[in-house]
């Protein structure tokens, strides 16, 4: 059940505590103020005493933002809960930021050009000029050349957040951008911001992991969609996905093999995150699948 | 989430029309019972205006079996659902049927002494004699030889109807038992009956299905676990497994090959159904994943 | 190891009736000229008395495509095998034929721009205007609108068999393309027309599968690249990819989830078409995969 | 193809430094000699100069071990070869090693009585009494139980070691046996001693790889079995398994899940191995799958 199929809809996220009660109070809130819970999608984490939610809801009768705010927000109070409430019907909009391959850029444009990825992409920003990604058709969305040093990153990252600032971005994604953003950068931009891992994390991490795959002789390969942290390689993990291989590839066709897994796992983990469908849970997430 | 892991649990179906307010009316009184809610999973068939929820909740402070049920029968009533409660720590009684190929049933033992079903075996059956079945440790659990040929079918479902009422089995699993259950008997076992068919259906249905998709050339093949029904090879399907093969692969390869995937997909389906994670629906199912 | 990697490298296939020496006769030749093999695999139809085989050779000293020729002829003359010698350097032109879905081209396309498929496309040609596939660069390929109805069936099709003529195509490539060739034309191209079905055949044949499915209740959906010839959704399958869904994914869903598998499972059937991997035999195919 | 399928059939198995002409020396003296190839695979690895080929052939005509042996030696000796025949009527002497999980053991005898992997299994070992291993019905192979303590170690090993030899075990399985072999017994084994660890590999190495997977919150886990080699954790993969998890697992709910790609992963392992298909190569693995 997708968002796109229903104009009027929102999506409802809790985190909190885990006591009784909750999904008691929440749902008498929405059934009081006329909604219909559509699909809804609870987990109790027993060990650590978490609670996380997700109620994807319409309104038939009709209802402002605000107004669901204001009666959701006297709820969550009581719980103490993290909440976030979304319209549906407005798309968030998305920065994608790219090096030398464009695979990944490829594929996330094409989904959202055919209607997959409801999402507003407002930049396109590379450390290479835009030849480097000239297999790509951008549209009218802006490119932005941001070339970076040793010398210059501190400048860069300035100019990347004035950036995400101008354009309103609320989700950044790294489609095999090939530079670290700082620990800085990373904190600020703490859950939203995907990375796509040209691994099987936490298998072949730093450089080059489908030369290391190549000389370890793996039988699979594999990709791993995470949240950006000031930890490299170390982001909650969203998604990973997998492929077979066999010795008769070498390092040059694993990175052939490897584009498949890369935009795969990564446009899944951009449509759960667009979709409210993930909660950042330490270094863990809860994805509650579609 | 497995039922397993708490003493006092408890897991609650509904179906009902889909109307507002059945999550907020069944979680409250969850809540003024004194329940705490573990995990919960709601559908709606927007479609067919269609409900599917389950909940699973524990009772720390206690409580019966009998109370929880009419407190639940009371708001079920009200909309008209059709629901059922299951005490997780009492195991469902299980009767398994074989023919000569036993390697689902020697699976669904290991599994079960373990401790990964949680179920309780109450009879094996077969349509030959134990020696049919040689490299299964069938253990304590009583073995009967139900011979059957067109002439007495009848008369053998009859004596298979009985040891269903004398064992008490709420589910019976066909772990590769060839023959076809008559349409009453699929009828009166409806919803608690599953098999598994040794094809990707609705591909090579009926007879030698290897031999079928060797022909066909298929490059994958697969195995479906489904309810019975008096439509032969049409039951709702619960799971499906597929493997990759290749043209080298002989029929008795394929044979082979899909031994590992009728297994896995009968195992899953019965641990489904035991944890309360399937509600049939038409021709379909719901099935709320672990 | 993909003919890319090597310049002046060639791919010999050999199928023949299975008597003993074939692999010593072919291997000596091949030696003796200077020949330096890579990669080969051989296979052997026990049951049907047929005989496969891939080499993948080099001649480090150089040689002649026509020198080659001739030294292979004789040696397949011996055996009466059905042969055939490529020099991999030379790409293999193609004609890729679309209607209004247009994810499987813009996917070709797109791995041909990269480099992974080894190919010249010379002309995309469409039932529909070019506006129909408004989400597709195609660059300087030559676009040909061929429109058709039931009464122009056969005139559309003079003119499709006189632009493969014209460009020299060797391989038609049906990327969703929405119409049914007829008999003669299919027959024509045998061997050289792949096609992608959108579903796991043989399950779900005909039109919209993905309704069918969905209908059906399956848990897996599928996609199937094959041969075309005048048996409707029956031609020799090349490759077959499958993706997990759930209660919950709508017909919709299934559409947009099975164009990723429709994708991957018709690049896949092209690329070994193109590398010289597979080799048709009745309705099956020998793929010697990479 | 299976080796099981022809009664007087033969495994040749080849590595040697690449040079032109190997192929066609072999495959003539097969012809020669009256040999009949059957499935034959060939891989050049091209950065490193190394030539790899497995061919299985029969001999219609009769022919003895001796003297097949004796012809491929002279051919083997003309291009330094390292090479092996194995008759596949000849069943290799297994010896299998156990400690607490016995769900690989299982499996693996499972498969053996049914008939799919051919073998004999001429003991089973253990750090545990056999009561560790109650589930599994062993038969009338002979179960050892040796002790292991780190003062005790050297001792066992050199039990071990006698048992082998007694035995005439040509591989040695060790299927979940939770001791580190020393440097001398691993180097001793070297190419004959197969492991599964239950990671996937290089993922988690060490103890525990589902706690760590499970603190890591990764959304697939994996196993993978290898020769063991000197360096733990590091030795040629031979075959790796997956399977998707999610935020709703537990630890626990992991090593369940695990059993399944443990028992598969190494199960396929064994048959290619008895096969005849592993070649190993360094630190990787030449595996001619079927």
């Amino acid at each position: 059940m997708s968002p796109s199929q229903e104009t009027t809809a929102w999506v409802l996220i809790v985190t909190c505590d885990s006591v009784p009660g909750i999904v008691a109070a929440f749902s008498r809130t929405l059934f009081e103020t006329g909604g219909n819970i559509i699909e809804m999608n609870q987990y109790n984490d027993v060990a650590n005493g978490q609670f996380f939610m997700r109620i994807y809801f319409t309104h038939p009768g009709g209802m402002s933002d605000d107004g669901l705010h204001a009666e959701l927000a006297a709820v969550a109070g009581r719980f103490g809960a993290m909440w976030s409430l979304r319209n549906t019907a407005v798309r968030q909009k998305v920065l994608i930021m790219v090096s030398r391959f464009d695979h990944c850029l490829a594929d996330l444009l094409y989904r959202w050009r055919i209607g997959e990825l409801h999402m507003d992409p407002v930049a396109i920003v590379s450390n290479h000029p835009v030849e480097a990604c000239g297999q790509v058709d951008m549209g009218t969305i802006p490119f932005h050349h941001l070339p970076i040093t040793p010398q210059t990153k501190t400048m860069q990252e300035d100019r990347l957040r004035e950036l995400i600032g101008q354009t309103g971005a609320e989700l950044v994604v790294l489609a095999r951008y090939m530079q670290i953003l700082s620990d800085e950068l990373s904190r600020e931009l703490a859950g939203r911001c995907i990375n796509i891992h040209h691994s099987f994390l936490p298998g072949f991490k730093g450089a080059r992991p489908y030369h290391q795959a190549h000389r370890r002789g793996v039988k699979l390969i594999g990709a791993t969609a995470h949240y950006v942290t000031a930890d490299l390689d170390e982001g909650p993990i969203i998604e990973q996905s997998v492929e077979r291989i066999s010795h008769s590839d070498t390092a040059e066709d694993l990175i052939r093999k490897g584009r498949d897994i890369e935009s795969r796992a990564l446009s899944r983990a951009v449509h759960y995150h667009l979709d409210g469908r993930v909660i950042m849970h330490g270094m863990r997430t809860v994805v509650f699948g579609d």
